[in-house]
């Protein structure tokens, strides 16, 4: 593979002076995902990891929830007219007896919900397809000093982004601030993808004891790919949408936004944190 | 409408400082986008400008190109069980004579290459598609120092950002760096789709003389949609990605990256870049 970069002759303009110099760029490819031969979203991403990244992305459609689910995960070969492997396309073929979802032009569960589409439609779209539900399991209790510590990791754990500037990233944290796992792509939501698939294929669904950590914002998509993992924590460096802080609430994940240095912001889920000692003063 | 942002109370931490407050959020809601009443997407967006939205989005699919190829733009009356308009489903019927595209499952135009799905097919697709290709039009001369002013007055245009910290923007500039519009949303894609759509809606495709300021990167959906558009140049504050740049050579766009201070990155169509007397140095 080795595609996550590539190489490309620019042109650099710094203060008046100008020359033309190699660059490295993060490289973007489109991913056709199959389920059981039948092509079910195309995503924009970052080549590597693509079998995690195509069962991740059937965790957060609730269509996968066990690994023993996955009977096979393949490349598609003479995926072209020309019978080239783009490494582009891959199939994901259920175990026999795993129901197959009548997924037609919905690209997100949410779509599923076909009639009157609104933020409530989408939250109860998730709620009802959710497999690992957050409030089945003990869930951690985090101190603020502990969230404060992450987005330093998560920036330690992005390599390519020293080189790029082009990435995102996520990663998947213990309860003692241990970083588990930390994937980079040009999308937030395949660097997600990724980390669950990866989790799911070694058996540790649901994320009970995890804290989700992503660059950026926190949209609906990323809050629902937490819930549907079964991650009890979702923190990002920026802020969160309407849509997100209420599907927190409802699934009884914890939000937490803008957590820099040693300041942060908590949507939904405040239970999780250790405050008591404090706000008694 | 009035749903750009949202209240919410939350829990603040600050240097061991706890407290709840009111906080001020972009809001996000799915919009559902038909055409000729049939579904074609879901986009999640910050509600406003839809009817731009949707058009816009067209645009980019290579649907539109000019204003009198739309009859109707409507909200959808009744989209729910109880008949409630939920101003999140818009149905574009197209004027008589302009052809209705085999959209099945496709999301956008790149996957229209069914097969053989990779970088180079998907350039391929977006420029067989364009109907307003950048080439056909005399095109502007910039100078590095007005390039340099774009992103100050697109960060001044932001208005909501500074209430919530959690929207994307984009903006159109003319060729002597005078602000036409911008728009924010909580995606990239849909700023762009609504600045696309307002200006086929007053008949100023193709945007042949403008120039098109994101913030953050630039993805190969940014570049697509600006080559739909007719749109030469697309400037962003932060990286783009392989396949962005590629998309730019090949279809002659200038694509400017690391817009900041005075410095910059141009990637593809330097010849848009005022350099002569600078180089002789």
């Amino acid at each position: 593979m080795g595609r996550v970069t590539e190489r490309r002759r620019i042109l650099r303009i710094r203060d008046g002076v100008v020359g033309h110099r190699a660059d490295t760029l993060v490289a973007e490819e489109p991913l056709e995902i199959r389920l059981n031969g039948r092509p079910l979203a195309i995503t924009m991403r970052t080549p590597g990891d693509d079998f995690a990244l195509a069962t991740g992305f059937l965790v957060s459609e609730g269509v996968l929830a066990a690994a023993d689910e996955v009977a096979s995960v393949v490349y598609c070969a003479g995926a072209t007219d020309e019978g080239v492997n783009t490494y582009n396309v891959v199939d994901v073929r259920l175990a026999p007896g795993v129901p197959v979802p009548d997924i037609t032009l919905e690209r997100n569960v949410y779509t599923t919900s076909s009639c009157g589409l609104c933020g409530k439609a989408s939250l109860d779209a998730v709620r009802t397809a959710t497999r690992l539900p957050i409030t089945d399991h003990r869930s951690p209790t985090l101190t603020p000093e502990l969230l404060s510590s992450l987005p330093d990791r998560l920036r330690g754990a992005q390599a390519v982004f020293d080189r790029t500037g082009g990435l995102h990233a996520a990663a998947l944290f213990d309860a003692d601030g241990e970083l588990l796992d930390a994937r980079e792509d040009v999308g937030r939501h395949n660097a997600v993808d990724k980390l669950v698939g990866r989790a799911l294929r070694d058996g540790r669904l649901p994320l009970a004891g995890n804290i989700l950590m992503v660059s950026g914002r926190a949209s609906f998509e990323l809050a629902q790919k937490a819930v549907m993992a079964g991650i009890p924590v979702l923190a990002a460096v920026s802020a969160p949408s309407s849509l997100a802080v209420d599907l927190a609430v409802e699934t009884g994940l914890t939000l937490v936004g803008f957590l820099r240095g040693n300041a942060m912001n908590v949507y939904a889920g405040e239970d999780r944190i250790a405050l008591a000692a404090r706000q008694a003063h």
